[in-house]
């Protein structure tokens, strides 16, 4: 069985983001620093899931990685050449968590573009403005849930694939600068998560185009 | 009769906001550079709707610029001290229309704020992430319609208030700086109405957040 889709990281993002690509049909691999919790994940999710160290290359052609933005910037760095020719979803968030009110990276520039910038893999951003609830649920308050996709065209066209394969709808908003506005947005999505005056709001909600 | 809300224009957005502000039950005056067509919006609309020329000082406590950005600047510093003590709702995007690709402020920066920096008045943000279509039905696809909005706590409270008499939901999402994130997404969602990949989208979608 050759994997399609390997994802990085044993967290409520990985549980969820594993959860739609099975939905999908595809091929799991789910690899992290702690061996057992991949184990444990993929027992968890079955259908055949595989599992191991983030040690390991990844066997799948797209590679998700379900970790925290630093984290994400330190697996590219360690993988080095064994990304070759993947394509990476970068699905993080470089908020300041103390406060929810900015981001961690430069004025002009994305998480995706620094994690770009350490890896010849195609980055693509997605499923950064989605929580894991609504996503393992796999709907938005009743509707398709909305994927928003930036990157090379190529790959951003597999990762829709993928979303539209999973239930999913994918909204392909362009290159990879344009995390920059996803990211972005997703500081006042988090924000509003927090913020007591907005008491049904608790990382329940999605980001929708409704039309 | 007193005036509660001043609209500067006479676009789609100018009479789509026109109708939520008389849905609220406010005492409305449209104010234009070309006073007729403010005379004849005012005529269109009725319920006591007063018009007048966009020199003359504006009457409502809230101002509404339903102007392009470039324009928005020129009308307050036209104005003045005479937008001394009013709130000032900022709904433009500053986006190059050329290209649908790219902001035309400055990375770090947003047109609310540059606006804020000439003027006197409370700038806030708001109504940005709408299209005229959705806010002059009063739904977003049959919900109610979400308005994001940005601004120092006082004016912001003010302006959700009138959000909330109009038959819509205020999403306050923090300081005026904050008009950034708004500005940027907003951009993705004129990209995709162009694209035509995405052929339901013409710029009859509203940004909502579904929970």
């Amino acid at each position: 069985m050759s994997i399609d889709i390997t994802i990085i990281g044993t967290g409520n993002m990985a549980r969820a983001l594993s959860t739609r690509a099975l939905a999908a049909g595809k091929n799991l691999q789910v690899l992290a620093r702690n061996t057992e919790a991949a184990e444990s994940l993929a027992a968890e999710l079955g259908q055949g899931t595989a599992s191991g160290n983030a040690t390991e290359a990844p066997a799948g052609n797209i590679v998700i990685l379900a970790l925290p933005f630093d984290a994400s910037k330190e697996y590219v760095q360690a993988q080095g050449a064994a990304l070759d020719a993947k394509i990476l979803i970068d699905i993080s968030n470089p908020v300041d968590f103390a406060t929810f009110d900015s981001l961690t990276t430069a004025h002009g520039s994305s998480a995706a573009e620094e994690i770009a910038a350490l890896t010849s893999a195609s980055v693509v951003k997605a499923f950064n403005t989605n929580f894991a609830g609504p996503l393992a649920a796999g709907n938005a308050g009743g509707a398709t849930q909305d994927i928003f996709i930036a990157g090379d065209d190529a790959s951003r066209t597999a990762v829709a694939e993928f979303v539209t394969a999973a239930g999913m709808r994918p909204l392909e908003v362009g290159g990879i600068h344009h995390a920059r506005e996803l990211e972005g947005f997703q500081l006042l999505m988090m924000a509003m998560q927090v913020n007591p005056a907005l008491a049904d709001f608790n990382w329940n909600t999605s980001l929708q185009v409704a039309g």
